[in-house]
């Protein structure tokens, strides 16, 4: 279970050129199988397989809490985690295909779409006020606590922090998405309570990570670097908070 | 047709806080329709929708190349685009599934599945050779002709560049897969010579930008950052040249 690989490589410098080596990070796909059936494959880093699937399944809306799983087994070595659900437990797969197909008319353009969304995921009337200290004093812990990326540089990080700027839990894959799922899966897993939280990732903050907050309940996100103009958009519909280029002392408050 | 928003905000700094404006890149969903039936949604930058969507069909695999469409339609007040194929052309969607939905067995993993992309997309033997001076000289150009990062600090942007290392083309967008596209979609349209040209994007490289390269016959790609263990397996197993942290006066050489 590797999220970074030793790999040989020439190095290109004005003096000329030598043979060495590198950490890169892994990215392998994960299949995703509940009740028996393949319902997504996505490239990820290996880790937290677990993690990644229960947070995929929830804020996709194919499930809406931990507790409607029986069992989770992860199968590492074959790139593959099993989720078997409750038997009074039935689910509405077809939810996963609105990212490729659709039916008569756009599924995702202006305001059909988010009051579609809003029905599975309403609005959000925060029940607490994230400070600025909490948030200004989040990117140093997310740094601190990030483990592969100073040897790769090739990862996307993701953490969860409380109310008051605790540090909860902070991932890191390939795939931005997949970071925020892991920690979202951790986070029910372990009954954080989610909706007294805020998420802070290492980059932007596009429309998905926001709807994936909201299906989560996570009243607020931050990010490191620009959000695009449907995270904002989305953000001042749902009701949730939104902060972009969080770079100590400054940051941008955009909803 | 804008690519950048005008937003207002609230600037937090040490002093205290101001209400101000600032750019934002602008992301919005684009539907691809092929003979009247939609294939895929994609979320996009506005702008050269019809590169995006040719790009989209040939590095998905679904079409082969630009002659097989009869007539294309942007139509960018519904973020839409209409293409058309030749009456004697037939395409598989299925292969669109791909990314969600697999078989009975997991469709991405090991040696199969590069077998079966391969089958599709044959290994490269390249025509030609990248001098290390054009990979040094691109991610200048690339900066240089970037319209709107500048301003919000949201998109990713991929250039294609001639075997002598001239800038034919550079696309912006806040999916780097989408700046890939149209920048593929671009040359597919004006007749370029993909399989003497090289890609250059300005973050990492991931296996699907290294696998949309070989559906366009790109010999080599490069990324400012770093790239993913994956997308290093594809580039030796495909004949494919794979540059990362490309910063000169240096860079590295992964296959």
């Amino acid at each position: 279970m590797e999220t970074s690989r030793t790999i040989p490589l020439t190095r290109r410098h004005p003096g000329g050129s030598e043979e060495t080596h590198d950490q890169v990070a892994v990215e392998e796909p994960l299949e995703i199988r509940l009740d028996g059936h393949p319902v997504a494959v996505v490239m990820r880093t290996p880790g937290h397989d677990e993690e990644l699937a229960t947070g995929f399944l929830v804020t996709e809306g194919i499930i809406s809490k931990v507790s409607q799983l029986r069992k989770i087994e992860p199968r590492p070595e074959e790139n593959r985690v099993l989720l078997f659900l409750q038997d009074d437990v039935t689910v509405d797969l077809y939810k996963l295909t609105r990212h490729f197909f659709t039916g008569s008319s756009c599924g995702l353009c202006g305001k059909a779409t988010l009051d579609a969304i809003f029905t599975e995921s309403p609005p959000i009337h925060p029940r607490v006020e994230i400070s600025d200290a909490a948030f200004l004093a989040a990117p140093e812990k997310l740094r601190s606590a990030q483990s592969t990326f100073d040897t790769t540089g090739g990862l996307h990080a993701a953490g969860l922090f409380s109310e008051t700027g605790e540090l909860l839990v902070v991932r890191e894959d390939i795939g931005r998405h997949n970071a925020t799922d892991k920690v979202i899966g951790h986070a029910l897993h372990h009954g954080l309570d989610l909706e007294k939280s805020f998420l802070l990732v290492s980059g932007r903050v596009s429309f998905e990570i926001m709807q994936k907050a909201l299906a989560a309940r996570i009243p607020a996100v931050a990010g490191i670097s620009a959000p695009s103009s449907l995270a904002i958009d989305f953000a001042r519909a749902s009701g949730q908070t939104l902060v972009g280029f969080l770079r100590p002392p400054t940051f941008n408050r955009y909803a």
